[in-house]
């Protein structure tokens, strides 16, 4: 049996391309969804498709109370989702739609599953180009991450070290995309919006859908998902 | 206002003198229990009567369904608990009990609570002398812990650095019971047993009531809990 692989699926464009690494290299997955109540559960719908399309052998998708309960967040709470900013101005803060500790959470959740699974890796599409306000996917948060799951676990004490792989990280958007569409990410199965129409159509207008369109512009690429308007 | 620190709070011996700990430095409480899927959810009823004892000002109660789902504990899954043990067979391995990376994931919502309510200390009742058999119970653990942690947040980032304090680290579980009686605890509020009667009396056999049945004998104290036959 190949090794295996937990791979986190937000259903969007960066944990696509992070599950088409982990299958281009022969791993197999245990794909790994976080229902933290965001307003839209298509995003758990999109991961599981991209699931199945690379054969996952699990999709496990963990409900995390907390996260809602905390708010302080646009994507868990009530309050307005940034629209039509500039790079500049998303680039100047840590973003509205921060989740504090999300990161940390959800990669203290992939290792309990590494660890159950026997799963030596862990793949997440942290990126640190693009969201440079997260303070959480910085590679810095991921070796001393690393550090202390290795520590925390009985594959730490038994000297077989859990890896926590990012393959994105030095990548910019319209790089990714290249690197999916070589590798066959199913793209047209994706969801990124923050703030969808009621019949799923990304809004192209939030952080979220101007990143991508832009990442599709400049990789010279169509972006195959609907638009609203 | 004084300081907050959020407390992690099983119900049980180490957490509630962990609690007394905080209190008694004069700190402001958020108690933070996990619901993961224990049988016998008199652990978050016993942490509700110990955090309302120290006028906690918020318990918080976390829904954490992957612990369940992953099963491989005797905590969470239905296979036995080991009962009559002596210490030798105790520490002789990882416990049966062992829940994967459970510290780890209360740790990253305990960091996550902080940063939202603005702590800057989360305690937790790790004690290394007891259950040596736990890999996340390790203070080289928690030291990589909180450097991540700190990394993931925006309290990082800003440079107020996140404390995760263990007061009982070093402490013999009499010596925890000697602290607490100090301090005050509410022993009579706290819940151990892995396998209580179905009128909620502890079992005296399985390894928690076993330790905690020593630690007062040794201290030289009545366990003011009520246990079956």
């Amino acid at each position: 049996m190949p090794d295996t692989a937990v791979v986190l699926a937000s259903g969007g464009l960066d944990s696509t391309t992070c599950m088409a690494v982990a299958a281009d290299a022969g791993l197999r997955i245990v794909a790994l969804s976080f229902d933290y109540g965001q307003r839209h559960a298509i995003e758990i719908e999109a991961a599981a498709r991209v699931a199945k399309h690379f054969g996952a052998a699990r999709h496990i998708v963990s409900a995390v109370g907390l996260l809602r309960e905390l708010g302080g967040s646009a994507l868990t709470a009530d309050i307005d989702v940034p629209r039509d900013r500039d790079e500049a101005a998303m680039a100047d803060d840590i973003p509205v739609t921060y989740v504090p500790g999300r990161n940390l959470i959800f990669l203290s959740h992939a290792t309990a599953v590494a660890e159950v699974v026997g799963a030596r890796a862990v793949y997440i599409g942290v990126n640190a180009v693009d969201y440079s306000g997260y303070p959480d996917c910085r590679p810095e948060f991921i070796d001393a991450f690393t550090r202390a799951a290795r520590l925390a676990t009985k594959v730490g004490i038994e000297g077989a070290d859990l890896e926590i792989r990012m393959p994105l990280v030095e990548l910019s958007k319209a790089d990714i995309i290249r690197l999916g569409q070589r590798l066959g990410a199913p793209y047209h199965l994706t969801h990124s919006c923050y703030d969808p129409a009621p019949d799923d159509a990304a809004c192209g207008r939030c952080d979220s859908c101007r990143l991508r369109l832009k990442g599709f512009a400049e990789a010279g690429l169509d972006d195959p998902i609907r638009y609203a308007g």
